[in-house]
């Protein structure tokens, strides 16, 4: 009874020194409980100890650098950089060793020569498959290149006064060739910014990361990488479909049927095969063609198929049918890139899934085969 | 200088009705304003709205749930299940309905008759890794089970009062077969708890997620899958070796090598070819028998392998080679499960990175590539 009130008490979080306090002003206390219950969860009891820590250095890093604003850059490279980290990790006098080395360089003025690059997988789409990790380097990034698979759900979350560069390609219309983001990548972190690359899926499969990382090596540029959740684990898990399963599927295959000038060049002998699903990334203007290759390498076209446009997201559509008729049944729905192509029996259980949830309409609900929706915490 | 001061302002992020305020006691300022800025993040403005929103049915509900222990389950399932869920997804006057809704089946006793499960990828091992939708599901389950590949980082990360039930296998000794797990994991659900089925990697990349849902669909009961950063992209990512990239390999495989009764049952002619990775689940102790199955079948002993144990962990370790001299690498090394084996030419990419990292020290320590340490948030 908020009107009855001359004062609230908030839930607390105590992570001596750091506390925080939540409150909804009478509202919904059950909010402030679920809210503390997650804050004490993200709130590692380490960083309290980091906060005592790194109190300790107060003077001497007052004394030493004079300036306010170049202060409050050494705190936070302190707190978010290698003497934070080595702290966190258990290393108090490593930390300590780090920071005096820090103040020194510091004072000679060179104390931020030299940037470091983030090489972080977005996941399929949803910002709630986001990990703990690329958030918290999208939050501490000076500049952030990101191209066209990257919603503005995720973007939103970057820190507010990063630079933000797209670097997107359009299906033809190149917008910045691969060796010129590599080259900006370098010449960024060489002027000494924390650059973060931000790609759809995970960097290393189908992300161009492996090239980008060879520049970066190239250039001496120190950088790391932040796996994601690749399109096809999102669009399995989203659209109810195992990408392996004792009864159908012991390896799965991810491809890409994006060639270079379009020309797809595949093992199709090998692609469809018993007992295996493939997951063909980038592959929707090409589906025709696709299945006329299986069709004349002999796949068998009563294959399963599934197509998932927007896989993960709110507007996430699912198309099934077979090798033989796909195709059509694509074009008749109008679906639009991203889709994720999954070929293999695995597709059954989706078709076995969305039966039963078409039954009784009660269980139609239930059946939470659709994304959730945006709550972030 | 908090020995000269008489009160301390901390740091603020305001979701009205909702309060979150941040001190350090003056220890690290810094440290507030970092945290803040992450909060600020996690916590979605559309909260503080459904604060606002679910405020309005305070009295509604004292009124009709005397109880009070009742009442605050009632408060806790309307914010977290489908009323603050349609709330957020923008329906207000849907989530009003189902307050009313979920009011009669309270008022009939049969408020909490079927509960729900969560099908959720933990990633490769690292909490760091978590997705942000996992971690929420965590928090909100009554029971757990998980299996051997849960480390003890990430499965204190679950609601403090949750049942935590270990369904791991042991490489020889079944501590409960697939089956039983299934049924129990319905049982739990129809007897109305939210019943999280924790999965080390992604449920439906060699998680047998498929066969649970088939049970699950088969005793009807409600239950979503959450994805998770499958090993063989965390491995990747933390050991420096790209799945995908152009000069390298066009395509992925993931198989396991974890046979029925330990005979390996796999595609040889196809397994390991030119522009392909390979990535070998579950594999390590079938290494032997890989390597002699591929030399059998004129794979060409120079290709080359990496052996991941305990990838994205702090203790993790890589063994690069070839199929000519891996085995005995590994076994020289002492490995031990869980490993990854990734084949193809994309390992020397790593090499190349490694010895980079060897040759200017400085350089080494801001190389990256291994994990971060324990700094959840």
């Amino acid at each position: 009874m908020p009107e009855r009130c001359d004062f609230l008490t908030p839930s607390i979080v105590d992570r001596s020194p750091i506390v925080v306090a939540i409150s909804t002003g009478g509202a919904a206390p059950v909010i402030a409980r679920i809210l503390r219950a997650r804050i004490e969860t993200y709130l590692s009891p380490a960083y309290g100890r980091l906060a005592a820590f790194v109190g300790g250095f107060r003077e001497r890093i007052a004394r030493a650098i004079g300036d306010g604003r170049a202060r409050r850059d050494f705190w936070e490279r302190m707190i978010e950089g290698p003497a934070g980290d080595r702290f966190l990790a258990g290393d108090a006098q490593a930390a300590a060793q780090q920071i005096e080395e820090d103040l020194v360089h510091e004072a000679r003025g060179d104390g931020r020569s030299m940037g470091e690059v983030y090489l972080v997988g977005a996941g399929p789409g949803d910002p709630d498959l986001l990990t703990f990790r690329a958030l918290r380097l999208m939050q501490r990034a000076d500049v952030v290149l990101y191209d066209r698979l990257i919603g503005d759900d995720i973007l939103s979350l970057v820190r507010r006064d990063a630079r933000r560069i797209y670097v997107g390609k359009l299906p033809h219309d190149h917008t910045m060739a691969q060796e010129d983001i590599s080259a900006l990548i370098a010449r960024l972190a060489g002027e000494g910014n924390r650059v973060l690359r931000l790609k759809g899926g995970d960097p290393f499969i189908f992300g161009r990361g492996g090239e980008e990382i060879e520049t970066l090596m190239e250039a001496g540029v120190p950088f790391r990488v932040v796996p994601g959740i690749t399109a096809a684990a999102g669009c399995g898990a989203c659209a109810g479909i195992p990408l392996t399963h004792r009864d159908h599927a012991q390896s799965c295959l991810f491809v890409t049927a994006h060639g270079r000038d379009g020309v797809l060049d595949l093992d199709w002998e090998v692609l469809v095969r018993p007992a295996q699903t493939v997951a063909v990334y980038m592959g929707l203007s090409n589906l025709p063609v696709l299945v006329e290759g299986f069709a004349r390498h002999g796949v068998d076209m009563a294959t399963e198929v599934a197509v998932i446009e927007n896989g993960t997201l709110p507007d996430q559509r699912v198309v099934t049918g077979h090798l033989a008729d796909i195709a059509a049944r694509v074009q008749a729905a109008g679906m639009q890139s991203p889709a994720m192509i999954i070929i293999g029996s695995v597709v059954r259980l989706r078709e076995r899934l969305v039966a039963g949830a078409d039954a009784p309409p009660d269980r139609a609900h239930r059946l939470s085969l659709v994304p959730e929706p945006d709550n972030t915490l």
